[in-house]
């Protein structure tokens, strides 16, 4: 079933639960979509395999530091003007947009892209969740240059950036993103439909979609996080899903460093054990051990959920004393092949231990 | 008489007077132009007023720490991508190129790459000296826009900026090539015939030759600094001239800070007075105080010579006990108006002192 303006709501929620706990806060991208779909109209969301192969696709996103953009939000002059300085670039205008990743404000950003700009929308994004570094996505794992890629801000200053490769452009992007006041809008990885269809995870607007519905049903129903589980289980990506813990918070610590929020979570279980769950994050969590054991890691998705509403919790507002269940599900096929590992799994980002699919690890 | 291969060394011995302390070292421009002239022949100098009015004119400099700058020179594809990137993206072919200084690495730079790329250089600059900032600049003075511009690195990274003032460009411009290893090659004011003819100090590679030979024949003759002092008396700019003052340096502070180096140096005087002589600067020399009171301050021309040779001393290279003599020079007319002294007199770098032409201010 097409997806409406409607949906939006469902999405947003969806995609609090795919940022595994970064990502920003995708109420504020939730309301961008919904004022520029009243104003121009809900963009047209179409499948990745309908594509034509020569179609010439952009991904359109908001980057720099979630507490930002979420007060400054987006005014949308510059999110069109990235994508007009991208097709400058090219020669060659964009048929269609795609998000880059369905986690946060980013999974909703290219519906208000889409909306001003008459474009469809992919229904795909690079990843099948959030992640922080602009290189982390599957459209880099297959070879797709993220470069050239335009950045802007809200004076409609425009930054066009042609570097050798995805780290570089990341760090470049990231310094940039700095001077421009840490909140950008950024079209990168122009890329074919052909190539889309072989690099990116596809369909993740209607999961994100499924996951809020799924909440939002089992709200109604009694168990919003029996409901959400059973829908995960039934999704091609996620559905290795697991409930590792159900706990309350006792230790919390955030670190603003180097344009990330870098830090752990403490859980203390509620059944009266003396069992304790870590989690780790660089905006997105990246690793939840229980007494030291690790029990899920990147880029398996690690979310917290409110445990009576199910509520997706990110990272900025987790608070001593809440009282959260610990999620984990398996990561799209496409995120777990060794080239993708060396892109997004522990080791990129500093971690010792190995990737264990979540499967694999003792319940 | 027109421009030849044979005037660089003069005209980097110019430079670096014209320099007035910063502006890079110029033997690192003069060895980079000789170089693209040996292997690509020496590019017309062409007069400004010369240039056809519709004439699309770039100009093309090196930009960040001058150490760096002097370490790593360029290697010269970075140069070309630079100009072939503004090209590109107004969509349009360079006609000639211009210096945007002519004090320091960049009188020659635009030698360089006006060889490589086989295009007329414009016998003018923007300043008739060096200044640290992008902003700074008669043709900014005279409301052209510095973008969009092109920077680009050795690595052959690019990046083009449209930005809504120059000041703002200047920022970006700054922490991006903190990013790129403090030293790039920029390509910017992308200007008309009839604008640049309206806006550039005109005649300044001539003059840096011109203050070069004095200096070389003032050597043969026995009184280098006097046949500077006459030389410079004759021109149409610098013609107010003193030699302020005759001393050692006694104490020198140098530090690294954004970017820039700030700081002063103090000279006693040679002839058995009291009195003393302190300079203060940022990359360049702004203000010369005797005994505290003013005796030139920028947009007029502060320089350092030795005091047998009269050869030009950069900020880098001042040691305690050197003997030199301060030269002050007026700026050309078009650096002193209301306009171009809100951009770069004393106030744009944070002196309390008002401007006041040298010839007003008692000997």
């Amino acid at each position: 079933m097409g997806i409406e303006a409607g949906d939006l709501t469902h999405i947003a929620t969806g995609a609090a639960f795919l940022g595994t706990g970064g990502g920003g806060d995708p109420y504020v991208g939730r309301l961008l979509a919904m004022n520029a779909v009243e104003q121009f109209g809900m963009p047209s969301i179409v499948d990745a395999d309908a594509l034509p192969d020569d179609a010439q696709v952009f991904t359109i996103a908001m980057l720099g530091v979630p507490t930002v953009l979420g007060e400054k939000a987006a005014c949308g002059d510059e999110v069109d003007l990235a994508v007009k300085r991208l097709e400058q670039r090219l020669g060659r205008r964009a048929d269609a947009l795609v998000g880059i990743e369905i986690g946060g404000i980013n999974s909703l950003l290219p519906v208000m892209a889409a909306a001003r700009l008459g474009l469809p929308l992919v229904d795909a994004d690079g990843m099948g969740r959030a992640f922080p570094e602009l290189q982390m996505t599957t459209f880099n794992v297959g070879g797709l240059s993220c470069t050239p890629l335009a950045m802007t801000d809200d004076h409609l200053t425009s930054v066009i950036v042609d570097a050798g490769d995805a780290k570089s452009a990341e760090d470049l992007v990231r310094a940039t993103s700095v001077q421009l006041g840490c909140s950008v809008a950024l079209s990168s990885y122009p890329m074919s439909g052909r190539d889309l269809k072989r690099t990116a995870v596809k369909g993740t607007l209607t999961l994100a979609r499924g996951i809020g519905q799924a909440i939002a049903e089992g709200r109604h129903a009694g168990d919003p996080v029996q409901a959400l589980v059973n829908y995960l289980r039934a999704t091609p990506y996620y559905s290795q899903c697991r409930v590792l813990f159900d706990g309350k918070v006792i230790d919390i610590r955030r670190e603003t460093k180097l344009g990330f929020s870098i830090g752990h979570c403490k859980l203390a279980a509620l059944d009266g054990s003396v069992s304790a769950m870590e989690i780790s994050f660089q905006n997105e969590h990246l690793i939840a051990r229980q007494d030291g054991r690790v029990k899920a890691v990147v880029p398996d998705l690690i979310c917290l959920v409110d445990r009576e509403t199910a509520e997706p919790i990110p990272v900025e507002r987790v608070k001593y004393g809440q009282r959260l269940k610990v999620i984990a599900t398996s990561a799209a096929p496409i995120m777990r092949t060794p080239e993708a590992l060396a892109m997004f799994g522990p080791q990129a980002f500093g971690l010792d231990e190995p990737f264990v699919p979540l499967e694999d690890i003792d319940g």
